[in-house]
């Protein structure tokens, strides 16, 4: 029976009609527009009702459930999500409110985007069968999506995976206070923030960088280090470092058989994968960091909106 | 009913009958001294067989599983075991072994110490009841024992927990390509290293460091420290950072609800578990940080010993 998938962004909503075997038979859009509380869930009721609609005109079987992946921490015991970029979203009820809206005949299924981006890539994508697997999602911020045998690694309190906090290098620095030290230095605004300092502390440089100093961009940044700019090629050497520091601790603590590359950054950055791979295999517990494979992202763009079906299916098939 | 539990180190056995709420019926000892290959086998199967002999004498059910904690790698499909300080136990095939010496009707299950730590402790011991947990074990070397929604934590090739190679300084250092960057400067070994390369680069350094040159030991440098020995005192600040900046990585990865310490450095280090908790705090993700306790073994010496008890009891809980 086909399921409706939701992921629900910072600023849209990308919904779809999935099938069986993970095709996207039809596909809804929204933009939040600067919206907040109820307004946002309505949205996301309207995505899927209009997709239960198309079914219906399809002659395709009406899904029974939705699987919704949410940019922030899902309760999953309660169905409440905190979402830091949707205003009013601290603990919303979204369980209750897609109920209020579509039925309580209606399966509600809510997860991360993280946790949704590894069900899709060992689903449908660049890790398709592994039981033990991590999505590396570095663009905005940095999160990770962890499968352990099978199962979303959730933690205590629903928050594992926060990769971006993590520490990798003394002595402590107050600046990482709000972010944690690995996504302060090797985001994608944490690249131009890095960028940005040692333009300001290298009065003699004439570079590119210079000229750009009020609006460059991570891809800008990563395209004038493969032209050699010489402060460009520092923050990415940085950056690689810090990548492969990075994998190689989930390769010691996980010993996954996959590691997947995406969010923005990867994208652009996919041409280091490599040189990150040889970083992690200077720090990683060598037996699991021959086991391990590094891949990009295959599902790109629609790797959480594969993984929130994945979530739908998963409660149908265990209820 | 009861069982048999094992926990074979690196230079002894011990083994034990265990009634169904861990109560210890009666105990086995043996020392390796230098065996390998079979001989250990048989050691392990004698201390069982004495076990069995002992619950017919003492009229209590006579045991049909047995759990054993071995210092190293357990493939648990294929029951063979990975020990680097046993000799000829390369794939030793542990499980084969003890059935042909007790009988094909006795269950035998085989995980690592790290990961039956954890289980003693969140069975009977300082995390009791806790499904998402870490045991960090401090000795010779480093390792951590992982429970993951009340399962072990295995990886892909059962050797997830490798937290001694952990990454937590930049730029890499070839010293640390044996035992990982983390266990290099933070095992009991890695703080006396630690002291003697300081006390060779101090001339002027007149403290008693320097007349323990040649056999100082973990406890020695950390009473050291205590007394104010400004070497000591700066051996240990650094594994202080160390340690706080692993924690914090496990509660950033894992938001788990309890970390237990303990190995033999936690032990003399266990009084500055607060200092420990204040750098974690500094580094981890903050919601996360608020979710955990950080707590020492209850069990100590028989953390392993109680885990391999509860390893034998979910085998026949889900047998």
């Amino acid at each position: 029976m086909p399921v409706i998938a939701v992921d629900l962004g910072g600023t849209k909503i990308s919904a779809a009609l999935v099938a069986d075997d993970g095709a996207l038979l039809a596909r809804e859009h929204a933009l939040l527009a600067g919206r907040g509380g109820d307004d946002v869930a309505s949205l996301v009721a309207d995505a899927c009702a209009a997709l239960v609609t198309e079914a219906r005109t399809a002659r395709v079987e009406v899904p029974a459930s939705i699987g919704v992946a949410v940019p922030g921490i899902a309760r999953a015991a309660r169905g409440t999500v905190w979402a830091p970029n949707i205003p009013g979203w601290d603990d919303y009820p979204l369980r209750d409110a897609l109920h209020d809206a579509l039925g309580d005949d209606m399966r509600v299924v809510i997860d991360s985007d993280r946790a949704a981006c590894i069900l899709g890539e060992t689903w449908r994508g660049a890790a398709a069968g592994a039981r033990d697997a991590v999505f590396l999602a570095v663009g905005t911020g940095i999160g990770a999506g962890i499968l352990v045998d099978g199962r979303i690694l959730r933690g205590h309190a629903d928050i594992a995976g926060a990769i971006g906090w993590l520490a990798l290098g003394r002595p402590y620095d107050a600046r990482w206070s709000s972010t944690g030290c690995f996504e302060y230095h090797a985001s994608g605004p944490g690249l131009v923030a890095v960028a940005r300092d040692l333009v300001a502390a290298t009065p003699a440089y004439r570079g590119e960088l210079r000229d750009l100093a009020g609006d460059v961009t991570t891809a800008g940044v990563l395209d004038a280090a493969a032209r050699g700019d010489d402060i460009a090629v520092r923050v990415v050497d940085q950056a690689i470092e810090l990548w492969g520091m990075a994998t190689a601790n989930l390769v010691s603590l996980f010993n996954p058989e996959t590691i997947v590359f995406g969010g923005g950054v990867f994208g652009p950055a996919l041409r280091f994968l490599d040189r990150i791979a040889d970083e992690a295999r200077r720090w990683a517990q060598p037996i699991a960091m021959r086991e391990v494979t590094l891949v990009p992202s295959a599902l790109g763009g629609d790797a959480a909106l594969v993984g929130a079906a994945r979530l739908a299916m998963d409660a149908e098939d265990s209820a």
